[in-house]
């Protein structure tokens, strides 16, 4: 499972540090093909309409046995699942067909959009000056050229004229989108327990913290009622181009689940569309929520054409990488023209949100002078580049109205990039930094005016205690929309290890309100990540998003922690297993010790031996309190506590 | 690197999530013996007497050089070490001789110890009924008998009658002992830098963020004066035994750099000595400040005799796991008198703190009937199981004053334990946590009393947003004594990854003021770690001890993250490697990729390609902001910037 990309070009940037969103170049090999999850079965839950119909992972799990022989059944457990029709053992899919479409439907009765003949396609968009010149490049490589996706069967959708078929339209305009309504089941999925055990007590799977939000307010049952609030007031975004039908809706913003996003690039040697389809259905399978394919070099189009057609989640993309090689690699070369005909050419496949990194604004630039680390985002670098060069204000910042207009007719959503990100802890917070913040600001503002969704991009190198200064301002200067970030780092110190540096600010900053969190794996500052980093990157990335859930008081967020605890305490490996975020690691970890099967079906005492078991004390503690009566327990309880605080006070002399 | 433990008794206690405090248990090989890190060596720096040494570790860096060619030295950058004697190339010990006495001359010349016979070893120190059953069992189990340690030329010290030798009774004094003296050096040790530095500008090494601390007050520079102060008030404690001469003093206070601690357990198959002490040198060469040694089953006494003559940081025990054993294994059978003399051993052996769980209260054992996940402390299940075996007050509360008694005859700390941390998130912040945490506060003050040095531990399990109340309420209950977590662990979710899920929480509590922290392998609830857990556990808690630190505002943090972070700007790849938490994954990482020796080397250019350069582009920026002065520069950023604020207020109708 070693990365082939050795010395490609995406590599020299990462190393070049000018690039630190990570992604995925990994060569897939058959053999490693994920499985299906343990104990777990696909769940559909449909909508007010047959074909709402949203996807889940249900948990089925064993029941408890008490020490008296006892067996008390356990409710299942439902997942958040993001793996698509690929997660589904009943869905027998063909990567070169494509998911099925399930939103066409949706989109086709709103009556705003238009089938167009489209952009033909160029041999430049792969990053080839002729078809003829395609070939010889690919034979000189000795590469099999990527085969094409066949689009004879697809059509190419945009708004028909003075319509903006965008969902913060249709949400302004009071319409409840079957995309709303969609996320609202999807956001809900555990909610079933929660009323199910409100009768009961603490300990039982409802219990759940209030959460301490840090100015959000999540309510109790998301309704899609709200999710259409959420998404008219700009503080939610559903990215959902209209020419990206096969999309399973999600919601991102802070009143909903923390989001992840993961990062997958074009292999230098594209052997195989399984092999770049595969990259994705990895990162689905985990648990990321959108993907960005920041693909560089050749094939680009293609390769982002077997993404999109494959890929359940939103896609991402940073366009300017792509006009970056239709100018061969030289920013100052940069046009509006050949930048908006990347923009059409990708709205058009249907990517479902841009990077664009239009607060890079030259008068900006000198403010990174001093810094420790210069600019660090390539994107960034890239603008600020061709803004020295012409001495001339960044034409992504001059063209914004034009922008904003195209993209509201495919309902592309921006995610304003952050090119003056800080990539030291040095660099942090400072004139640079907050100066591109406050233009983002005024970028939103201008962008919601032509109904386009909106997020931010974050940093990057934050210690911690300046990472909520990060959120406040974003919040305020930024009207409320969306806040994206990459960790941040909360140290420079640990490469190799930067997944946990940046997973601890991420888990801080999902609390404070981001609502997606930017993955970074192992390999971030020195190399490409294989397929184990990408695994190691999401998990990361999963714990920070959930814990900032539980901290932010997510009404269904911690049924899975209280299941798998008590799971853990009744010695259900399997179940403990299953309801883990990488089964399959846990499993594995557990077997290093135990590889009996036995031992995961072993009673609790075969283990601890029969003088020493930690569930018969509970059991013991539990029939003593049943006995006594729990209340006038903790009454004795407190009653010592005074009588002997009341003692010391008094001079304790016992003690003295 | 398999471990060989399998089934054995501590693997039962994990298993059984009595245990949450992972250990090491695993077999070293010798073709996998530490090597020394890269661009490093041992520095000493001498105090105000020639005995007063304290090691360090120096990273000599290269020149940076510029894109005109020029060169400009790198100053070398010291780190904290925590390896001893054992880190330093021209040390050539021997495990069979135990590390130099580097406090005997300070511990006898204060002149209030004297040498006792001390307390003979039984064979029930090590398990065994009697000398023979020793032998037979030991041939029975076919396993190597421990061979003992040679104490010929070692002598037991204690107090004189009437006298405390602790470094809290010199601290209130007045007296500044070597031992503060020695700490005041080694937390000071990049303070040169800062000093150095202090004329240049924000790009330099010496830039630091002012940090925030909360409640606490960090020096500039840290005095022996200080150090005593902070002693004085109980806020830090120096766990150093006066049968410990071998060790490196260091402190343990929320005003100095945040700690961390690993723990180890003997082999189920003790082979060799080797392979006993290797463990203890893996944990700190990668910077494990203390030790627990959480041994089980047979060969306590020896093993832990062993590891103290070889150890060059604090070594804490649990001594009711000892006592445990003695009384095979049965809770209800300890008393007052084996733990006592099990005390008495440990003491005049060395330990330097003791983990005591005398907040396990009676009255708070039915608080925990009603939780998740009851009772998971391993030390607090067993004094739980004897009170409710003897329906009495736990026997460490009704003689914590003679257990003080006797602790300060050997200046041995207090870790007191918190037997009713919380196992789960359900559980975080209970009434049955908080009772112990109050009462750990009383007992706090009760061994004050007697001149005996206190630190509390706390979870555990806990959410995010109710991570700080743990921290403000242990202040204020425990009247500032250290506070010394486990994590804790923000979410349940994720067995196999808990170093990380737990280092979130544990960065977190370290920047509130927790003064060390424990580390949670990846093997954390499934197993016993490997030497490769233990190495991702110890760097995982370095992180988020150093994230505390720079958080926190320690003067001398940043510099590392600066000097890195310039090296990783400038391509000074060795650099990078040398500088980071583990030079050896940095390395690895980047040679999947690049494992060419001239791509670490090589400059920038070669790299990027000659069309796009980050270092290129930050000189033409340098350039730029030269020229025209950045000042000037900026003032026109800030003017455009209100004119265009100015214009939208007006109408702004072009964006319309």
């Amino acid at each position: 499972m070693r990365n082939r990309a050795v010395g490609s070009e995406p590599f020299s940037h990462i190393s070049g540090m000018l690039y630190v969103r990570t992604f995925i170049s990994f060569t897939m090999v058959n053999d490693n093909k994920p499985t299906s999850f343990p104990k777990s079965r696909r769940v559909y839950v449909e909508g007010s309409r047959p074909d709402i119909r949203v996807g889940m992972r249900e948990v089925t799990l064993d029941p408890t046995r008490k020490t008296d022989g006892k067996l008390l059944p356990n409710e299942s457990v439902r997942i958040y699942d993001t793996s698509g029709a690929w997660g589904d053992a009943d869905f027998h899919g063909d990567v070169e067909k494509g998911l099925p479409f399930i939103r066409s439907q949706w989109i086709l009765e709103r009556g705003d959009v238009e089938v167009i003949p489209g952009r033909a396609t160029k041999p430049i968009d792969d990053g080839y000056l002729s078809a003829k010149h395609a070939e010889t490049a690919t034979r000189a490589e000795s590469r099999t050229r990527l085969v094409h996706f066949d689009r004879s069967q697809r059509q190419v959708l945009r708004a028909k004229p003075g319509y903006r078929p965008t969902q913060l339209a249709y949400a302004r305009q009071g319409i409840i989108t079957p995309e709303m309504e969609y996320i609202a089941i999807r956001e809900n999925l555990l909610l079933k327990q929660v009323a199910d055990d409100s009768k009961v007590g603490r300990s039982h799977l409802g219990f759940q913290h209030p959460g301490q939000s840090q100015g959000a307010a999540i309510p109790k049952v998301i309704t899609p009622e709200f999710v259409r609030d959420e998404v008219a007031r700009g503080r939610a975004i559903i990215p959902a181009n209209i020419n990206h039908p096969e999309l399973e809706p999600m919601a991102i913003g802070r009143n909903f689940l923390v989001k992840i996003n993961t990062n997958i690039g074009n292999s230098a040697v594209a052997s195989s569309i399984e092999e770049e389809v595969e990259k994705m259905r990895w990162s689905v399978r985990w648990g990321g929520d959108t993907l960005m394919d920041l693909s560089t070099g050749k094939n680009i189009h293609q390769t982002r054409e077997w993404i999109l057609r494959n890929c359940p989640v939103p896609v991402g993309t940073v366009p300017i990488y792509q006009a970056l090689e239709k100018v061969n690699g030289r920013a100052e070369d940069l046009t509006w023209e050949i930048f908006r005909d990347t923009l059409v050419e990708q709205a058009e496949q249907g990517v479902d949100y841009f990077t664009i990194h239009a607060g890079v604004r030259l008068a900006y630039i000198p403010l990174t002078a001093r810094r420790v680390t210069g600019i660090v985002s390539r994107g960034g670098s890239i603008l600020a580049k061709w803004c020295l060069a012409h001495h001339k204000e960044n034409f992504l910042y001059t063209h914004w109205d034009d922008i904003c207009e195209l993209m509201a007719q495919y309902d592309v959503s921006f995610s304003i990039g952050d090119g003056l990100r800080p990539g030291s802890i040095a660099d942090a917070n400072d004139e640079a930094q907050f100066a591109e913040l406050k233009c983002q600001g005024e970028l939103t503002k201008r962008a919601w005016e032509y109904g386009v969704q909106v997020m931010n991009e974050g940093p990057g190198h934050v210690p911690m205690h300046m990472i909520k200064e990060n959120m406040d301002k974003q919040l305020e200067w930024c009207h409320e929309a969306p806040f994206y970030t990459l960790g941040p780092l909360t140290t420079d110190i640990a490469p190799g290890y930067d997944h946990i540096t940046s997973a601890i600010g991420a888990a801080m900053i999902g609390w404070y309100g981001t609502a997606m969190l930017c993955y970074v794996t192992p390999k971030e500052h020195l190399g490409l990540p294989n397929r184990d980093d990408v695994r190691e990157g999401v998990i990361a990335y999963k714990i920070a998003a959930h814990a900032a859930d539980l901290a932010k008081g997510h009404p269904a967020s911690q049924i899975r922690d209280n299941a798998l605890s008590k799971a853990r305490f009744e010695f259900r490996w399997e179940d403990q297993f299953a309801l883990a975020l990488d089964p399959e690691r846990a499993r594995e970890y557990h077997d290093e010790t135990l590889p009996q099967d036995s031992a995961k079906t072993a009673h609790f005492c075969s283990m601890c031996g029969p003088n020493f078991c930690s569930m018969r004390i509970s059991d013991d503690i539990r029939k003593m309190a049943d006995e006594q009566g729990v209340t006038e327990e903790v009454a004795i309880a407190k009653g010592m506590e005074e009588k002997s605080r009341e003692f010391r006070e008094k001079g304790g002399e016992l003690y003295q």
